[in-house]
């Protein structure tokens, strides 16, 4: 239901470069579909399921994964979560509650930049992900090289399955974005103001305005003139928008004669 | 079923200080519980529905927000969206599709910044989320100060409602977020081993290989000295772990004299 313009997109997305996504033991296809569609969201099309409770292929999951089914037709099952991660160089675990082991812990965006990092001299990442509700086991955490953990509301920390995937997904593909954080779009029939257009505006506008008396204190006219260019500057105007304000002007005008 | 210790917390949640969730025309019961639970993952508790398709309350709601209660019970309806978003300063409205309108353009990090930077000066913000499938119509989209896209796979860019919710709070919560990206995580009876404890278990380590012929050519002695130094120091022991290695050692060293 939400996505970028064509002009903000970040390029294409290499394959392979992301990591692999392992959900160990999933309990519903719906979940697997839901995570399917996270992944595709975000570029990645790896995904791995060891021993799904439901079976696999499950209809469910191509239910829920709304059109991601290129990441459904390539999802390979594995009998252990060690078979799933074999080919892969660095791993991490998703958990949520403290393990009593040492072990490095990383934030999503830290597991982003060091996924990232990887990927550029050859090395495959993997995520694996536990079973809903369950989480891995202390056996499948130490599987990995460090355990992610997600920053959230100590008073509510349980997030969906698919929701995690997303998270993990979402930082991953961030990572390397290089839309502008803000930009205002203009339509492909328009373009922004030229100076000369905006210039020609002012005048129109404060041309009518002195000639209804608006600037009454004369003293005053410079600042209020400011005031009013600054806030059609900040509009940060098309050239259709300036023909608009011109007509605008020019309408408000001429009722006004009319009227009088 | 991801969390984070509460060594790694980034404190409790200001009440009031987010922005106001508002979903406009939700299909599903299911999403509008999904969304609530995103959101007080997050930190989040102002969910807002305009017209919601099957009424409101939802028990489909109720049982996919996995106990994110608080918000459902606090969830408000209102006729338009307008009367919604009525009391807020500021409005973000996400959108999918580019629309044939002028407007401010943000990445969702960009409207968290935003959001915080506006809270920390008393004002309120909201997000406006259209029909799952159908998004905001153009009109809807015209009562916001600015449009919020998410930057995604350029192939794949149709965001689950309750994901796209979750990636506004996620990146609003971890723009505030202080925990740090990566940490050794060390159980509370355990403490990192000090240099003394290390360079003892380097001691020992050496005096046994020395004791056992390991340096067999004198001259690579000190380098092989550093190399193993170095895995060690990587280790980051604890306390404990430095107490296990020197049993690991002279298990070793004691096993070989007995079998000679």
């Amino acid at each position: 239901m939400a996505g970028t313009d064509r002009s903000r997109d970040s390029g294409a997305v290499a394959e392979g470069d992301g990591p692999a996504i392992v959900l160990v033991g999933p309990q519903l296809g719906d979940n697997v579909g839901a995570a399917a569609r996270a992944m595709l969201n975000c570029g990645l099309t790896d995904l791995r399921l060891v021993r799904p409770r439901d079976g696999w292929p499950n209809p469910r999951a191509w239910a829920m994964a709304s059109g991601a089914d290129s990441v459904l037709a390539r999802t390979r099952t594995f009998a252990t979560p060690a078979a799933a991660i074999a080919d892969l160089h660095h791993v991490f675990a998703t958990t949520a509650r403290r393990r009593d082991m040492v072990k490095l812990t990383v934030t999503p965006s830290e597991a982003a930049t060091e996924i990232r990092r990887r990927a550029a001299r050859g090395e495959r990442c993997g995520v694996l992900f536990g079973p809903e509700r369950i989480g891995l086991t202390n056996d499948e955490v130490a599987l990995a090289d460090a355990v992610l953990t997600f920053p959230l509301n100590p008073a509510f920390r349980s997030l969906n399955l698919a929701q995690a995937v997303l998270l993990i997904a979402w930082e991953w593909y961030r990572a390397e974005d290089r839309a502008p954080s803000r930009v205002v779009v203009v339509p492909s029939d328009q373009r922004q103001a030229t100076r000369e257009e905006l210039l020609a505006l002012f005048d129109h506008l404060e041309r009518e305005l002195d000639g209804h008396g608006f600037f009454k204190v004369a003293e005053l006219r410079p600042t209020l003139v400011r005031n009013l260019r600054n806030v059609l500057h900040r509009a940060q105007l098309t050239d259709r928008e300036v023909r608009t304000l011109h007509g605008v002007i020019t309408s408000l005008a001429e009722r006004r004669k009319g009227g009088s």
